[in-house]
């Protein structure tokens, strides 16, 4: 094939690119050394400029966001009864779910999915989220967690059931992220898993466009790309083969979500055993919305299909409607935690995807003035990128299910620094998980005592030594469990979720910061305390 | 009466303190100046010291906090529905509720009680709470918000009852608190209200002693005081005669509120027409506990008795157990907002009151060792401070009852310095508020225009001009209303709870910071936005 940066080459693109309206990309070319050349004309070959447009324009009737409120507002209907699983309101059933997700599991019929294009940018982190260190004792990152919790799982399955199993743990990266996290994976021995069953793939690029249209350039030879959002996700299966490797392997049922979630439970076995007893081909886990102002997209029906309506599309006379029993009406929390079945995503992949229009997201976009060649920093928006969203598919399930959970047992996203605000930051991540982890000790019959061997209760006084409620005081409460002192810290390897700790702490006393892991228990007592 | 600090005055104190075994504070008298002489002296005649020994040796014998847990827990019962009265549940009833608070307001029959006695230590502030500005646009304080609030409520009663009246205002200071709180309120001319009707009172102090019942000495001169708790209340009353000014101005409902609550509803007519129409003779304002280990005393009946159990007190499963509904079965948060009928305080002040023994609250207690004279900085609890609750006296109301609020509406406490966790300090309380007023504006018809003209969301994008959903950002949610970007604060002089506003926003759009205060409307249009 032709070297596109010789005058046939270019012509060629040229001709491709002037039929698309786009050839305003090629207007530096002149000035660009032959390496720049390369690398452009390289970009331009792979790009489909006829089905860029085609995006645009369909992307563009998508009204989205505030704008369909109202319309939407009306049209909104909460999730029914009979299609939520709640951890809360039908615990009795939890364990027959658990045990037929297990019993999946151990056939090896369930993999999990990661979202993991996202860098760490409002974090602040140059790496991939997944492998950022919250500080935990273990000093363990969010992806050496989720790996550790793949591997209990693949144990217990084993264990009660007898038959050796995987799980295999798709990783979806971005341009960005690929290297990187492979690079982090070679370098820790993929966690203890089986390099096979850790499959990496990349999600699609898109251009960003101006409000015209027009493809925007980062350089004056480079195409201003971005990330297709996290639906991306259904083309990337597609474009790597992965449903056929699904297939390949005996996946029925796979759970996806995102790497950002510390507390997330990978492959959840109560989870998908809902999911599998309903006969769902598609599940979104949520968590309960208390306050209407919350910004947070709710699952629920609209003209009875189901969909994420995000919370800045709705009316707040909408958000706060409550139903009989007291609730928010619309409180189904999106917490990016799916279910699909192979066969789902497959259809999905082979003949809906391509029906999904793209979301616009209006960005301030640095690109290159095609008339003076000066690089613009915008002060206000003057572009979009183009992008689909993981649960816009939810509207093709034949078989839609929701499963509530309890925040504090599974969520707590990270994705500000400790510097900005108080939320969803290492150290709230860090005080979510010991915060549990200190709740599973307690449940399992263990206890802790302070460094004058008196026992600590079970919810430790937020300040120190107190005991007492003084006007200032009595309201010193209503602080989540962030402000838990105790330091506690079980590997995944040891416990998936509070299971199997009874023959470690039952009867007995601790002093944090306690850490149990798969070479038993660690007091390290802190000096003076 | 003779001059204690003379040989026979000293005399008279020594014996009756020897009798009492507390003479041991006179220890370092010969090296004491004439005035420290005097002032000891003064200190110590007004102290009944036999009354402090009884009243630690009761105390000793409640062995409080999680020591008695164990027993608690299976003895706890949670409020049943028939005396929970609910602003989620039971919405149809809050105008007639509401109304019959109006009518009792308007015929002067309501007074509101703040506790004011805290000092902003952890605050970090050297004044009064109730003095701290949190940044508002208004820069208003605390008490200039409550005390506004009051004024609006009687505006509110006199024009729907026609008859003019006052909501007397009873202030509960301590000994540190009492004189800066009072030229607070001199200097702002009692922020409009009738001097009259605000009265100020001093809650007592206890000696602080050691864990042998010694009162310990804070100087060789000084006995270590402290407040008596906010449970001082009930004997500061009596000391006063406050119970006699409630009855002389024929006020019968009684509205207790902490200070450091910037959203507290003064006087609340709905939580005071419910009380009313309960016939309820005490009563407690909660919200929803909605996270087992949240550090919040719930209320709930323990041997048929109300009481609120401190989160310290119970066990984690107790904490954890959950009702048909799902909700946490203990779940009514106390926010130290009650209610009490004149009469019921009256009976509590003559009989109940000295029947209640104090709590125990073991502290770091710095001072004088007697034998070398030398002050010492204790490592660990070395004393006790003993206090009452202003909640100890539900054991003895005959008719109970318990009203549930949203906690957005209603209970966002000030605790620390903005420097400190993120929570409960200046910015959260401050964005409570405006986020409360925010929702008021939307409700009444008025809307939000970005700098461009855009219609904001009801619910804004957390993160500046985003409207996408990527891996890395779709859990982006789950932050609470503190994430509001919308500036908007209403005077309670132009509305008390979201009433009235229609006049001033309906189908108007406003461009944020918005003020809406006695002189109109006022849009700050911030530089650039």
């Amino acid at each position: 094939m032709e070297p596109a940066e010789d005058a046939a080459g270019v012509s060629v693109l040229e001709r491709r690119l002037a039929e698309g309206g786009q050839d305003h990309v090629l207007s530096f070319w002149p000035e660009l050394s032959s390496e720049a050349r390369r690398a452009l004309a390289a970009e331009l070959r792979d790009m489909d400029v006829a089905e860029i447009n085609r995006f645009f324009r369909r992307a563009r009737g998508d009204g989205g966001g505030a704008a369909t409120a109202a319309g939407l507002d009306a049209r909104m209907q909460p999730v029914p009864r009979d299609v939520l699983g709640s951890a809360s309101r039908d615990r009795e059933l939890l364990p027959r779910w658990e045990s037929r997700g297990l019993a999946e599991i151990a056939g090896s019929r369930v993999a999990a999915l990661l979202l993991a294009g996202g860098q760490g940018t409002r974090l602040g982190v140059p790496y991939p989220k997944g492998m950022c260190d919250v500080g935990l004792p273990s000093r363990k990152t969010l992806f050496h967690l989720q790996a550790q919790r793949l591997r209990r799982l693949q144990q217990l399955a084993e264990e009660q059931y007898g038959t050796p199993c995987s799980i295999p743990w798709y990783i979806m990266t971005s341009g960005r992220t690929m290297e990187s996290t492979k690079e982090f994976f070679v370098k820790h021995h993929y966690f203890g898993l089986k390099k096979e069953n850790v499959i990496f793939f990349q999600q699609g690029m898109l251009p960003a466009l101006g409000f015209d249209g027009k493809i925007l350039l980062e350089e004056k030879g480079k195409i201003a790309m971005a990330p297709d959002g996290n639906g991306g996700l259904y083309r990337a299966l597609g474009a790597h083969g992965i449903v056929e490797d699904m297939e390949r392997r005996g996946v029925q049922s796979v759970h996806v979500y995102c790497v950002d979630n510390i507390l997330v439970k990978v492959a959840d076995p109560r989870f998908i055993g809902f999911c599998l007893e309903k006969g769902a081909d598609c599940g979104a886990k949520v968590v309960e919305k208390t306050n209407p102002t919350e910004p947070v997209g709710v699952v629920c029906r609209v003209d009875g299909v189901y969909q994420v309506v995000e919370y800045s599309e709705i009316s707040l006379a909408t958000a706060q409607k409550r139903g009989p029993d007291g609730r928010l009406l619309f409180n189904a929390g999106n917490i990016a935690n799916h279910y699909f079945t192979t066969a789902f995503l497959k259809d999905v992949v082979n003949t809906y995807e391509p029906q999904l229009q793209h979301h616009v997201a209006e960005k301030k976009i640095p690109h290159v003035d095609i008339t003076t060649g000066q690089l613009i920093q915008p002060e206000k928006p003057n572009g979009i990128k183009m992008e689909k969203f993981v649960f816009d598919i939810f509207q093709f399930s034949k078989k839609f299910v929701v499963y509530e959970v309890l925040r504090e047992d599974e969520f707590s996203p990270l994705k500000n620094a400790d510097s900005q605000n108080g939320k969803d930051n290492p150290t709230t991540a860090r005080h979510a998980l010991m915060s549990l982890h200190h709740c599973w000790v307690l449940n399992a019959g263990g206890h802790f005592v302070d460094e004058n061997g008196t026992r600590i209760p079970a919810i430790p006084r937020v300040t120190n030594g107190r005991s007492d409620a003084t006007p200032a005081d009595v309201n010193d409460n209503l602080k989540d469990a962030n402000d838990l002192s105790i330091q506690c810290e079980i590997s995944p390897l040891v416990s998936y979720g509070g299971e199997g700790l009874e023959k470690y702490v039952k009867g007995r006393e601790f002093c944090a910061p306690l850490i149990i892991d798969e070479d038993g228990i660690h007091e390290l007592v802190k000096n003076g305390v």
